[in-house]
């Protein structure tokens, strides 16, 4: 049997470290040439699969593809299409699988977050009953880390770490100036449905009284009037308030308090504009001055402050999957094991991809303090080991040193397009 | 005649650096402890001056103050108050002297922008007309980098590198996601009348066609066709475009694009919310899916990717303000000169406040190209230098380790209070 090429494809919002899962995908393939020919790319994800455009990264030199572990974004374009079910659009998987034929690819490793891990599970099995068999191993990715079976999801760190960080530092800020300006102080963060990213805020108090004083998780129903007490005692001790708000705040009813009426491909509300509403009601009620930020794509793109523990794991999984798909593996998810014991460890273990796809891991509730507004020391205690280190890229001229690729297309095989 | 002690006050906005400006007076003044005696810090700027709230900057160890180089934000606390004409308000002069007298104080070291370095002239010259002589220096500081007569300002250089840094990567992620998803992103920057702060921007491209597409100065008259236009083609041409805008962009008749109607203590008007107003008219014009960030304090409190000349240049101002004052030097501020040649050189020399109170300096016409969006070649030369090297902190358990001063008050001598 000749030796079949692999697919590798990166799905949904990218991240700071999505590029060094890339680049342990490919590096460790390249290790195995007698088992593993080509690495083919999705060119925008999975929609280069279905529309035959795959990019041959063999064009590219040792160094380029060493330059992904310090890139952040998508190195070969993402894009946010949601397979539909087998039965609602079986189309599009038969046109994966005729393509994935067409080019001999024998592997196909899909980096995303729930929704691609579902795609994925669907390809092996399809590719089964069409009797073209398809090792598919989906490597863990979202910024959101709301994935089951594993610890944590590569991508979360970074992202943990920026905002850790710029909590930190805006807070600074806003002490500084409290006692003539501003007096409220708003970080909106991304994270829709879970609140990990928020909780990574909590980070930067280092003592009693620290910011952030005030966090909104989406996982607690929001009350205007608490938060309002809450914000008005907190200015009355400190001086300022300093608040971390989820994008995915939302009332008891589960209206989110930014929701803007539009939704994505994946039928998620569109979200935006909680800062300014947040300061507004603050203005309104307690007239407070008030600044507000939305790090919005700044947070899971800043390659520059990235976790050296996510951009370790991000490879480690990238690795781990091509060495599952050697080991004959097929519908797993290479996920993260915490050690046991002070000192934190890891270790990366196989996770059936049955009982990965569409669950969604909230914040436990021992992870957020009694009154809904911070964590806990549990939260401390596992969110901090993810934000250890500091992996900076290179620059020149003061600019980071960010790779670019030359993504050499592979010619088209197929007659037949395909409109996605 | 007994050595005077020395007043150093932060004004205004702080900045990522300022605290690295306080470390290169105190360093300094301890150098020369047979000149000047302690070093008395204004609790919150000018008005624990008024207040006579004075922080006994002698009671923090080396250490300490060494690790006011690498925190944020400003460690004795800022404030906005803008000391009115002498005319308007003699009461508030007198006092300050009154304090000064009190504490056997004859330096005056004032560390903010334009507004400071009026106030710090009116102290020298009435202090003088009132027989208790005081050398006012004035240390420049503002991120808004718009004090005449100084090269650049210390604050602007890493605001200049964080947004420039920022803009890259929130590119490479759009870039990523154009195909199915957000094909307009804009970034909103601080700048007020001058852009300088988007300009840095600009810097983020590495060749024709790169990101940023458009920039928005409030030097140019905002013109919305043909930003609209603009828009269009570069989502045609590329797939995408990424908009840095300043908060200070304006229509021709001066409103702003942002204006909030709120005014803050100089009578500057309250901006924000530029972004989501852009979004809005690109989603209503040409229907696109937008994202946008607002930086924020985050820019100017991002000391974890400070600039290292930055760091240098604020901290040689901070030195050369106590060495001018020791050469007996008053009404003067340090300012910084671009030295000729290819590689960039810097040097410190002595400007007279007369001329740098209240002038702004603005972008030359030549620093922006002839369609009003981009920044020149020759903009690019000046700003460059401006942020090389990273001046990165120490980091303790995955968090930079920013110093936190004990700030000893010292004990009343006056036994009037004095309301601010």
């Amino acid at each position: 049997m000749p030796k079949k090429n692999a697919f590798y494809a990166q799905s949904g919002g990218v991240t700071a470290v999505i590029n060094a899962s890339a680049c342990g995908v490919i590096e460790t393939a390249r290790k195995h040439k007698s088992d593993i020919g080509k690495v083919y790319a999705g060119r925008n994800g999975i929609i280069g699969a279905l529309r035959e455009e795959l990019i041959d990264t063999s064009k590219e030199s040792s160094a380029a593809i060493r330059g992904l572990l310090t890139t952040p974004s998508g190195a070969f374009g993402s894009c946010r299409h949601k397979m539909k079910s087998i039965e609602e659009n079986r189309a599009e998987y038969e046109r994966l699988i005729e393509v994935f034929k067409a080019h001999s690819i024998g592997y196909f490793f899909y980096n995303g977050g729930g929704d691609s891990a579902d795609t994925c599970l669907k390809v092996s099995q399809l590719s089964e009953s069409m009797g073209y068999p398809i090792q598919a191993i989906h490597v863990p990715k979202t910024i959101d880390n709301d994935l089951p079976l594993t610890d944590n999801c590569p991508g979360f760190g970074s992202v943990a770490k920026y905002i850790a960080i710029s909590t930190r530092e805006a807070a600074l800020d806003v002490a500084s100036m409290c006692e003539t300006s501003t007096k409220v102080f708003i970080l909106e963060v991304m994270g829709r449905h879970a609140g990990w990213i928020a909780a990574a805020g909590g980070l930067a108090a280092e003592q009693e009284g620290d910011a952030p004083h005030i966090i909104l998780f989406p996982e607690v129903a929001f009350n205007r009037e608490k938060f309002l007490a809450k914000v008005k005692r907190t200015v009355k001790k400190h001086g300022f308030c300093v608040i971390v708000a989820s994008e995915g705040a939302q009332y008891k009813d589960g209206t989110f308090l930014a929701e803007s009426g539009l939704k994505d491909a994946f039928g998620h509300s569109q979200l935006g504009g909680l800062a300014p509403n947040l300061a507004q009601m603050i203005k309104d009620e307690l007239g407070y001055k008030y600044h507000w930020a939305v790090a919005d794509y700044l947070q899971r793109a800043a390659r520059h402050i990235a976790s050296q523990t996510d951009v370790d794991q991000a490879y480690a999984v990238g690795e781990a999957a091509v060495e599952m798909a050697l080991a004959g593996k097929n519908a797993v998810m290479p996920a993260i094991v915490r050690g046991e014991g002070k000192r934190y460890r890891w270790s990366i273990v196989e996770a059936p991809l049955a009982d990965v796809a569409n669950v969604e891991k909230m914040m436990p509730r021992n992870y957020i303090t009694r009154d809904g507004f911070n964590i806990t020391d549990e939260a401390r205690a596992y969110l901090e080991p993810l934000i250890q280190g500091e992996a900076y890229p290179d620059y020149k001229r003061g600019m980071p040193k960010y790779v670019r690729l030359k993504n050499v297309m592979v010619p088209k095989k197929l007659r037949k397009s395909f409109k996605v």
